[in-house]
């Protein structure tokens, strides 16, 4: 049984219309559905405790998965085909968090910012939708001092997004980053990443919204800085705690869900220290995994909050949390 | 480090206020960030081929998980865990579809309305949140005649939500639900479900807007009816296709991720011919599996869409998609 098709029946009225009327004007048409093709706002928000955690997406980006290391590119493909990702450029999410205590609004990452062209570049956006103004940001913490994690900071004409927010970030990660003397010794293809990070700090130090901190400092209560080096020297994560629950926002101890959970031991080129990510990553996962504790990552699917699952000796499984709503 | 507090500070300013002025002010407060506490509108969007496909929220429900049969309840306890699922109510979506195929607008199932209670019921607002509105759908297709897939054909009032939709249901779950014979055999507990069916159609057969079609109808073009019964007598899911992109909307071929992708073989309590469920399950994932194909189910977690990965002789994995902007 077809129903009967719009453009048939409106070829009957307008053959019937010519008939009586003959061309002066085509028969009413029947409204049609025009196709929408919007998105959904890219927030999603989940209460811990008496804090409200708002995942916001900054946007896709591909990576070519070849930046994975340690690993055959025969075993990455098969890993990403399983879990339906795709096989040259892996679509990566860039995430942040933003964590409102109750009496502080801390956001955890800016996003890339137009550093990486357009399909990122959301998070304020996002934010916007999810209801918060950027000048409602207290403080900015950042995992480390990466592109697509501090781009955002800025905007197109080099303002501070988030005007009244103090930016905090790891003194490890600055001394490293702002380091002339570390620039002046990277490989050709990663002295740009000097640069911008120089560039993005530059107003901020100027203005003295800039404030660095030490591994173990609680930088709001309920939200506590945890040194997970390896991808940057003072790479970070965030233990946020309220009433008793917890979440750990990673940062990126993980790039690729379908590869790095099943095989830990898998870098990318963008780790500073491979071998030490990879000690963190193995630690963090077995910890998290055995307290079955809640999780968020940078690149992992949108809204990259979730579990460690296990999977068999050694290996582990990203099992993203379930969309609720919040409760009343 | 800490940021100082605002109540903190506020403590000290109220002092100093207190000091100069007296009793007569508290200080200006600075302003705080309220908590917003709303979710993301439950909609999400994926375009197949030329038809916008639109998932749509209905809501949770929690489901016992003594309803799941062939398995010992160890065996599904410790599933549920490992996937991180609460393991006394176990957390259920209720998923509708949108097919905006360019010419026809059609809801697949209109979930529970307020049959189930507030918590479901929520696809008309979702619908809208998304940018439809009631009016505009032409079609309602049932993958079978359970509450909480008819239940929001109706309002509160009795009256069709989607007043310009015809309704189709598939031949034999007509007939069966629509039985008095069927009805009266039915166990007592049973007997309810008879009589909902019956009071949900009743409007719509006296309207002329019921319709019923047989197993592999092309309801639309690109709209097929597939016929996989088990869970009901005429359970139908429908395969969708544009410009050879497909996606085969499941119904309630399963019910809960964590358990039947794992162990295909348990079925549910409310499956009317459970060894029929079964095999039309393990059938289906076997070849959606083997195809790679995309699905969506009326019970997976939101928005339901994925793929039947392949975990180990036997078993599947549930692969939703990952949150993607819609290509402009």
């Amino acid at each position: 049984m077809h129903f009967p098709s719009r453009m048939y029946l409106r070829s009957i009225a307008a053959f019937l219309t010519i008939a009586i009327f003959g061309l002066a004007h085509l028969p009413l048409a029947q409204a049609e559905a025009t196709q929408l093709k919007t998105q959904v706002p890219g927030y999603y928000r989940t209460m811990l405790g008496q804090f409200e955690i708002t995942a916001l997406y900054d946007g896709p980006i591909g990576l070519d998965s070849k930046l994975l290391t340690n690993a055959s590119q025969t075993d990455i493909q098969q890993l990403l085909a399983a879990k339906f990702v795709g096989t040259s450029k892996m679509q990566t999410a860039v995430n942040g968090y933003l964590i409102n205590t109750g009496s502080r609004l801390v956001l955890v990452d800016a996003g890339a910012g137009k550093l990486y062209g357009d399909a990122l570049g959301n998070i304020l956006q996002n934010m916007k939708a999810a209801g918060y103004d950027a000048n409602q940001v207290d403080a900015v913490v950042i995992t480390h001092m990466h592109g697509d994690h501090i781009g955002g900071l800025l905007d197109a004409s080099g303002q501070p997004v988030f005007p009244k927010a103090d930016i905090y970030v790891s003194k490890a990660d600055n001394d490293f980053w702002l380091s002339q003397k570390n620039a002046d010794a990277a490989p050709v293809d990663r002295q740009r990443h000097f640069k911008s990070s120089r560039n993005i700090a530059a107003p901020f130090i100027e203005n003295g919204k800039w404030k660095t901190f030490a591994a173990g400092t609680e930088l709001v209560p309920g939200v506590k800085a945890v040194a997970t080096p390896g991808h940057t020297p003072g790479h970070t994560s965030f233990a946020v705690e309220s009433q008793g629950q917890k979440l750990l926002i990673l940062g990126d101890l993980v790039h690729n869900h379908a590869v790095q959970f099943a095989r830990p031991d898998v870098a990318i080129e963008f780790d500073t220290d491979q071998k030490q990510a990879v000690a963190t990553r193995l630690a963090v996962f077995k910890e998290m995994a055995q307290n079955r504790e809640l999780v968020a990552g940078m690149h992992l699917p949108f809204p990259g909050i979730g579990h460690v699952g296990t999977n068999g000796a050694g290996a582990y499984t990203w099992i993203p949390v379930e969309f609720s709503p919040l409760k009343k």
